[in-house]
C-alpha cells in the first residue's frame, strides 16, 4: 500500500521537495497555474504489480508531449532528468497494485513573486471513482455511451494563430469538466466534441478513433485544435502492423453513427469503445473492440 | 503597511481559516481549481486612504456576479455573508495606501478527498508590475496601444451551449494569458479578441468600450460568450445621465480603427484609452477619455 493513504490512494511528489502528504497544500494563491489555468500537464499510465513494484508506461514519450506544450506557453519546464528523479522517487513510495495515473503538471509560477516554474505530480489509483468531480479519468467501464457537443468553433480556428494553444495540454480545461457534465446531465458518459462546421474533434479528457472496416481514422492536429493521442498513436502502429490502414482526416458527424466501432482513447485507461451516440445504438464490432484493446497494451 | 510584504505587497485569505502568510501554499495538488481551471473568480477595486483605511468598491455587485458564475458551474459558492466576513477580515489587515485588486476565488475543491469547494482571496497593491506575468492587471498607464486576435470562434457560438461557459468568470484563462503575450511580441500593450465572422469581443481581462460621436457602444454577452463588465454598465449608466446614447450591439472591427474613442474597461484599472490598435494611431478624443473616466469614478 501507499504510504498515503486517506480515501483514494493518492500521492503528491514537488519538484525541490520530493514526496509529501496528499492533502498538504502546495501551490501559493497567486500561482498563475491557479489563478489563470497558466500552465500545462500530461498524464502516464502506472501499472504496479501484485508484490508493489509499479512502473510508469512510456514516460519518456509524456515528458516530451510536456515539454511541447511547456514551449507553445512559453515557460521554461524543467530538464527531463529532473522529472524523472521525481517520478522515481514517486513511483519508489507507490506501491498500490493495479493501475493508477501518473498525472504531471507545470504551471508559470507565482504571479506576485520572481517568476520560478512551479512542477509537481500526482499518482491517482484507479480502484475507485473519484468522490468529487465529473469530468475525471475516473475508472471506467470498458464501454461507455456518449453525446456529440458543440466547442464552438470551426474546424481550422487554430491555424495561424498559436495564441489559442491548440494541440496544448493546458491547466484550463473548466469547458471540457463542464461538456462531461452536461453529457451526464443527457444519461451519458462521455461526451465528442464538434465543429461548427460539423466534424468530429475529440472527447474532453480523450482522444477519438473511428473504425470503418479495417481502416482507423482519427482527427488531425492543427487547425483543428485537438490534442495529439499518444494511444492513439500507439494503436495505430499496432493496427498497421496488423494490416489495417490508419488515416488522421476530419470526419464528419453523420458518419459516425454508421462507423464499424468508436472509441474514447486516453494512456489512463486505453481505449473505451462507444456503444451509443446521442442515443444511437451503434454497431461496436466485438472482433474490433478485442483487436484495439489489444494493440493499445491493455 | 500590510502585514504581509515581501516583493509586491500581497495578502491572502482563505475561507475557513482567515489570514494567512502570502507566501504559505494553500491549495492541495488535486484541487480541481488548479489541475482543470474548474473555478470562477471576480476582481473587485481596493482603495486605501493614506491613514491605511481600506475599502472595497461595490463588493456586493461582484460577489452576484460571483455567485452567478458559481451557478454556471455547478458549484456551490459560499453565502455572502461567509465572503463578506472573510473580505472584512482581509481589508482590516490590508492598509497599503493607493490602488490594489481583491480577487475572490472560488474552486471546485479537492478531486481524491469528498467534495468542498476551496475559497479564497488575495489583495494586491498596483503599485509595482508583476515580476513573473504578462497577461495581469499589473498597474497600467492610462493609455495602451492594443491588436486585434481572433479568439477562433463565430459571433454566437455560445448561443444554447452552456457548457461553454460564456459569461462566465472562469480561472481557465490561460488563452487570455497568452494572446496577451502575443500583444507584446506585436508592441503592443493589450488584446481586442476579434470573432470568425469579423466583430470586435472583448479584451483578455477587461471589457470594450466604443465611443461614436455621443454614442457609446459595447459588445453584447450572450452568443458571443463575453463577460458582462460591471465598470463599462457603471460607466455606461453615468454616460446616459449627461446625455450619452448607450448601447449593446455587435461592432465590425473595420469601424474600431475609425471610432472617436476605444477603451479597455476593468474594475482593478478602470478605462484605459487605447492609443493605437494594430499599429494604426486611434483618434482618443481627449476631452471624451478625461469625461469617461470621470463616469467610472476614477
Amino acid at each position: 500500500m501507499s504510504p498515503h493513504t486517506s480515501g483514494v490512494p493518492h500521492l503528491v511528489a514537488v519538484l525541490g521537495r520530493g514526496v509529501v502528504g496528499p492533502d498538504e497544500p502546495v501551490v501559493a494563491a497567486d500561482d498563475l497555474g491557479l489563478t489563470r489555468g497558466d500552465g500545462c500537464f500530461d498524464s502516464a499510465r502506472v501499472v504496479t504489480d501484485p508484490s508493489g513494484t509499479a512502473r510508469v508506461v512510456d514516460l519518456d514519450d509524456h515528458l516530451d508531449r510536456l515539454a511541447a506544450s511547456a514551449r507553445a506557453l512559453d515557460i521554461a519546464t524543467p530538464p527531463h532528468d529532473a522529472w524523472r528523479s521525481l517520478v522515481a522517487e514517486a513511483v519508489a513510495a507507490w506501491s498500490t497494485p493495479g493501475e493508477a495515473v501518473l498525472k504531471l503538471m507545470l504551471t508559470r509560477g507565482r504571479e506576485w513573486r520572481p517568476p520560478a516554474p512551479t512542477a509537481l505530480l500526482t499518482i491517482t489509483h484507479r480502484g475507485a471513482p473519484s468522490p468529487a468531480a465529473a469530468a475525471t479519468d475516473a475508472p471506467a467501464p470498458r464501454t461507455i455511451t456518449a453525446v456529440t457537443l458543440t466547442r464552438g468553433h470551426p474546424s481550422d480556428a487554430f491555424a495561424d494563430a498559436p495564441w489559442l494553444l491548440g494541440g496544448v495540454k493546458t491547466l484550463s480545461y473548466v469547458v471540457n469538466a463542464a461538456a462531461t457534465r452536461e453529457a451526464k446531465r443527457r444519461g451519458a458518459d462521455d461526451v465528442i466534441f464538434t465543429t461548427t462546421d460539423g466534424f468530429a474533434l475529440d472527447g474532453p479528457t480523450a482522444g477519438l478513433l473511428v473504425a470503418r472496416g479495417h481502416t482507423l481514422l482519427s482527427t488531425p492536429t492543427g487547425g483543428t485544435g485537438i490534442l495529439e493521442s499518444l494511444t492513439v498513436a500507439a494503436i495505430m502502429d499496432a493496427a498497421r502492423a496488423d494490416g489495417f490502414e490508419t488515416r488522421f482526416e476530419l470526419i464528419p458527424v453523420e458518419q459516425l453513427y454508421t462507423a464499424d466501432a468508436l472509441w474514447l482513447v486516453s494512456s489512463g485507461r486505453g481505449p473505451v469503445l462507444i456503444t451509443a451516440l446521442d442515443g444511437r445504438p451503434l454497431r461496436g464490432d466485438p472482433a474490433l473492440a478485442t483487436a484495439i484493446t489489444r494493440y493499445a497494451g491493455f
